[in-house]
């Protein structure tokens, strides 16, 4: 295994977190918050470390998809114990394991908090809450490929482990020059979704942070009732962009180069905006008597249905006490999730998709034994091994949740908080219902559930294996026995 | 397609099924109960029914995998309708909505009942109801196969579509001579219970339709609740046979030809017996604190683990009141469900443990990308077709219960009342939790739930494709074009 390779990469995240963590240390001189001193020292430790840990170049820079998944699962691991130091030093969240589970939230864009009262943190941490949704979103490795050379199969293996949804196929050539126009339309994107919220009269600090929630479909807010007082106005504009972060940026690639027919015929895309109208339609009529007029009813059932199939979380209303065939929309738009090849979580459009087609087609050969019909997706058939593989990647999921959602009832909450707050996470989401609802949040878990909660983020982010595959003890073994050969 | 041999099978089960309807009525004689009158006309008009379907013999007696689907599903469908009409005509059960639920949850061995008071019935009621168990756990069909002769290609494809589990591969040969054997075993286990209960003191009528629902692994009772009040033997018995019907009945099969060590190791049924002794273990110390005595914690523990893995559903004690834990392992174990070629449903212990393996393969293609890892189960390598029609069908199987919860849920009832009722009805189980539980039955639902649930109950037992193949239009399109081109 090429560990130095790894290490190489671990020191390199670590130095770009760094720098990255010097803006909460601008955001508290504005706001003179002393809690900002913290931000810079870790800040300085951090950066010198990642210096010591790339001082020495990798011996060899080839490395294969093994190396790949585990680097970035541990670059993700690496990340959230670093980025937790600040909310842990400065006793805003006094408890490790609380300030480790806000960070992964952070990070993987789940949203789901511990806080009880986040108006009471200093802006310093409000924004670097916030913030780590935006990095998280586009993904660190993904911006670490726009920014340093590396040889062309270390590319691919790092892309393919970190990047959400069944396949990059399509980007994958000029992987460097792909990186840097993804994070180009996230960065456009953004500015524009800022530019749109001031113009709806948002406090600078709160459509700053909005807005990162939004881009990396994350969830964390800075008010108690995340966007319930916020205007019409501005609940449209975070609504219409949540829908546009959820959307397979292979479509935003295509309209910038022009594609234009290419990239309105995209079939997840049309099946991802099917599933939110049709969403917002049952939940419109369902709402409709208990709203105060239409509008109302249209704004809620769109905004909550945008945030949860984006897998952002926000809330305007407090959805878990919506009639039961709204709630099981809601849960099952969760586990739908966004595009893939956006900054959304869940098991993703195109997964969907085909798993039903897969049906039809096994259908068909009851019918038709002896026809081999081959499955198309995106005008392209699909070869078996995708269909498998995304066949088990569903099967992962369903275990993992299982396990999960086992170890959690140990500790005796009931059946729905526990279902929705395993939902909730491993989709990368916030909230969930009953204990775990829009208006609650995680903190009545014990630390063991916690550490759950912490892996189910993880592993959605990671979508499974790249996490998984640390416990795989020939990794271990591989790992131990190469460093005993070199001493 | 093949009409007239459909037809010609349709009535020959007809025939079977007037024939079985005799037994009720000569119990109505014994107790001198004027609703066995109804029993035995239905009878006459099912047997006139039933002739005057097989009179005429089938042109063609040749038919395929998609002919054999359509017949077992119309079949249990059939069944359904007409083992209902005593219910409905003798007024027992009023309602004909609710008289088919309790049918369609007798045939499908389900054992979810909509009676409030079910020492109220007759005793002829009560032996049908328990009877219908014992003809659907075997599956009629494979009766049929045991005295008719058909040609071979007809046999296997009948064989496949209602068996359950993955695969009926082994027995394929002599399938006549098989299914013989195979209800031999049947009839041999039951009445070994049978005695072994007349044995502990239970009064005749008792012992013969608890045996019923044991064998069948159903789990209707003749008592409101349950089997509570029969002593620790009878209890101890009933486990220990539900633990027998939910093996794959290919072990006995091997017994029979003294192949001793095939037998007994046999993968899945390992796998199976790990899985009990498991869920026992965590249960007994989870009640153990609230138990009169250790001896009683592993009764209750015993009995409901086995009833529930086996898809019985009989109880000793109401489970809905028991740890989170518990109620989390007990609805896991509804999923789990028996082995393949047993007479119990769930999602079959095969398929599991394939898909966990499945789960490795993957997890071993990160790492060693290059080696092709085959995964062996009983001792035999999987082809990827069988190992891909699993996947599918966990994946059709999830898709159902969504729907299903979906539709459920517009009536309102809390969400685990929705998702254990479809978990309870689909893997044929019988209790879930809340309004569904041991102590509850399904009467809380509207007529238009309770179909959704009964479609759950045949899906379940058919194993969905056979069930689903009726709603693809080309079977229709197929039937209609072949019915106008002989008039």
């Amino acid at each position: 295994m090429n560990t130095s390779m790894i290490r190489y990469i671990l020191g390199y995240v670590l130095k770009i977190q760094s720098l990255l963590m010097i803006l909460p240390f601008l955001v508290s001189l504005i706001y003179r918050e002393p809690q900002g001193a913290c931000y810079l020292a870790v800040s300085l430790i951090g950066m010198l470390l990642g210096m010591l840990m790339t001082w020495r170049k990798a011996s060899d820079p080839v490395f294969y998809l093994k190396e790949g998944c585990i680097a970035t699962s541990l670059s993700w691991i690496l990340m959230s114990l670093y980025g937790c130091l600040p909310f842990w030093l400065t006793k805003e969240i006094p408890s490790f394991t609380d300030a480790l589970f806000e960070t992964i939230s952070g990070f993987t864009t789940t949203g789901a908090s511990i806080l009880n009262n986040v108006e009471g943190l200093s802006h310093c941490a409000l924004f670097w809450r916030s913030f780590t949704h935006w990095i998280g979103g586009m993904g660190v490795l993904v911006f670490l490929l726009a920014v340093i050379p590396l040889s062309g199969g270390s590319n691919i293996n790092l892309m393919r482990a970190e990047s959400p949804g069944p396949s990059v196929g399509k980007l994958v050539p000029k992987i460097r020059h792909t990186a840097r126009i993804l994070y180009m339309i996230y960065f456009g994107l953004t500015v524009l979704q800022l530019v749109l919220l001031l113009l709806g009269k948002m406090p600078l600090f709160d459509a700053i942070t909005t807005t990162f929630g939004t881009a990396g479909t994350g969830g964390f807010g800075i008010k108690n009732d995340s966007l319930m007082s916020y205007s019409p106005y501005i609940q449209w504009v975070v609504t219409i962009f949540m829908i546009l972060f959820g959307v397979n940026f292979n479509v935003y690639y295509l309209l910038l180069f022009k594609k234009f027919k290419n990239a309105f015929s995209m079939e997840e895309v049309r099946y991802y905006l099917l599933i939110i109208g049709a969403a917002i339609g049952i939940i419109f009529f369902n709402i409709l008597g208990t709203a105060a007029n239409a509008f109302d009813a249209l704004t809620h059932s769109s905004f909550q249905v945008a945030s949860i199939i984006t897998t952002t979380g926000f809330s305007t209303v407090d959805f878990n006490l919506w009639p039961e065939s709204c709630r099981f929309v809601l849960v099952l738009l969760m586990f739908i999730g966004a595009c893939a090849g956006s900054t959304g979580g869940g098991i993703k459009v195109s997964r969907i998709v085909i798993m039903i087609k897969n049906i039809g087609k096994e259908l068909n050969s009851y019918i038709h034994p002896k026809s081999v019909k081959t499955i198309n997706f995106e005008n392209k058939p699909l070869d078996s091994e995708i269909l498998n593989s995304i066949n088990i990647y569903f099967i992962t999921f369903t275990v993992v949740f299982t396990v999960s959602l086992f170890l959690l009832s140990i500790e005796g909450h009931d059946l729905i908080t526990n279902f929705t707050a395993v939902t909730a996470t491993i989709n990368n989401i916030g909230p969930g219902l009953e204990l775990v609802g829009p208006t609650c949040n995680f903190n009545g878990f014990s630390n063991f559930s916690k550490y759950i909660l912490m892996f189910d983020m993880l592993a959605g982010r990671l979508e499974m294996f790249p996490l998984l595959i640390l416990f795989h003890p020939s990794v271990w073994k591989d790992a131990l026995s190469q460093k005993f050969s070199r001493e």
